[in-house]
């Protein structure tokens, strides 16, 4: 486990380095909307998009700098998430790693606009021939983000969790609300990685099947993190969606058999990198640490 | 202006179809934000900004399929704009195009997540081989429109909007604001039939000099309308801007010089149209269409 918090650390500190340079700070009066984004964006996390779509890259020799662009853009995508799902009219919460939100730092406005300027850009940042000088390949990573990040993806899990009807979900229901809100973009990171490498239809479809086992296990966890940790560990708020009155994986399973499950889902998505046999050692850490997290 | 109108209709009759086709509904839990999309990107409108495309790109000959793909993707991103511009938050306003707004016909959340679909989506349009078969013209037509909507864009302008400093605003500032709240998408509309068309430098100078000047005096006739005209007459609340104690044309130069500042704008509209002679008419019959428009 040390490997592979060193190995997150590192691309992590990468990442934070690509998405200044990205988001260059202006004098001019809208500056204060760059400002927000950079906040949201240069606020640290796990990096755990980025670390994906650059390992799985890794498996096909994709030159690194390419790799931490596409990655950059990813995180874009996913702090504008956070900035929007974190606003009052959504989920209205006060603090995200461990500091204010940017609806509470700045306004709900400036929020708003710090997402929309996040996910608007970071197409800007794929279009870029600094992500692969192969424009099919941008065009690719284009539609699939669109496609990962937007009704079908990302949006439309974001849109069932606010429902009425979010509350009495199944096992089912629950499941795919988290494949769309969060599955989608862990897929969708490690699918780049493998439209970088310009992967075999086999290797594409090996990564996006490890990509639903530990974005559902991700998930699973972080539900388990919200009954047995506390704020100070987690950095946010802590029993959230369970005071919601939100059906969680552990409300359906219980503690018990939702860590099961999740540790099935590991052992699975291990076994998909089998054909990429001895190279893909750290994303098999990786999995394991998605498991073993405490945040 | 009986010309203008009916080509005015007849395209917005095409993006309405085809953005029908690009937003299908969907019966899944998550379809009530495609709904929201759809009510929306369907609402109707003037739609300049597509016709600014269908009718630039009809320069240079563009089959005419493309033009109205990058139009529809253009509209859009137009509506994802009007739809978090409305949100309480912002603006604040209860009626568009004389219904109600989408947070006011389902919620905050809702209208916020229909905007972040509308703006995901847009870029998934452009990449797609059916705005162009030219993987080159389509990266530029994404690039393009990143900048123009993002941070040093639109979404930069709406920030100024929002800034404490807005009331003070004097006539340069103003211009800036509307430069990028409203102008950059209006410029881009055209550019993106010039990158479409592949125009030479000369070309793609002239039709975005074009729209900048167009896209001011849109926004000062905006200013007039809001002064002048009734919420029958325009779909919406008049004398909000003033009322709000914003620094509008108006308020700077006064009714009869913000009026002859516009007219002025329109025939230099026109004269940057000189290279492409008799075949821009029904441009500059566009730029004669925005100074007359009573809504």
């Amino acid at each position: 486990m040390q490997d592979i918090k060193q190995a997150l650390t590192l691309r992590a500190d990468a990442v934070e380095a690509r998405l200044d340079e990205l988001l260059p700070l202006v004098s001019s009066p809208e500056g204060e909307v760059v400002e927000a984004m950079r906040y949201s964006a240069l606020g640290g996390g796990k990096r755990l998009r980025p670390f994906l779509v650059m390992e799985t890259a890794a498996l096909f020799d994709v030159e690194e700098n390419y790799a931490l662009q596409v990655a950059a853009a990813l995180e874009m995508v996913h702090c504008y998430s956070l900035v929007h799902d974190d606003l009052p009219a959504m989920d209205d919460s006060d603090l995200r790693r461990g500091r204010l939100t940017v609806h509470k730092k700045w306004d709900d406005a400036t929020a708003i606009l710090a997402g929309d300027g996040l996910l608007t850009e970071a197409f800007g940042v794929l279009a870029d021939p600094k992500s692969h000088p192969d424009a099919d390949v941008r065009l690719k990573l284009i539609s699939g983000l669109s496609l990962a990040a937007g009704s079908a993806g990302m949006v439309g899990g974001q849109m069932i969790d606010l429902s009425p009807n979010r509350s009495n979900l199944d096992l089912t229901g629950i499941t795919r609300l988290q494949d769309l809100k969060t599955g989608a973009l862990i897929r969708y990171a490690c699918e780049a990685g493998a439209i970088l490498g310009k992967a075999s239809p086999e290797e594409f479809k090996a990564l996006s099947l490890y990509a639903e086992d530990i974005g559902l296990a991700f998930q699973i966890v972080d539900d388990l993190l919200d009954h047995e940790s506390t704020p100070e560990e987690t950095g946010k708020p802590t029993g959230v969606d369970s005071d919601a009155g939100k059906a969680t994986f552990v409300g359906q399973l219980g503690l018990k058999e939702a860590r099961s499950k999740a540790e099935k889902l590991i052992l699975s998505a291990k076994s998909r990198l089998d054909i990429f046999a001895g190279k893909a050692q750290l994303l098999r850490d990786t999995a394991t640490f998605v498991l073993e997290r405490r945040s």
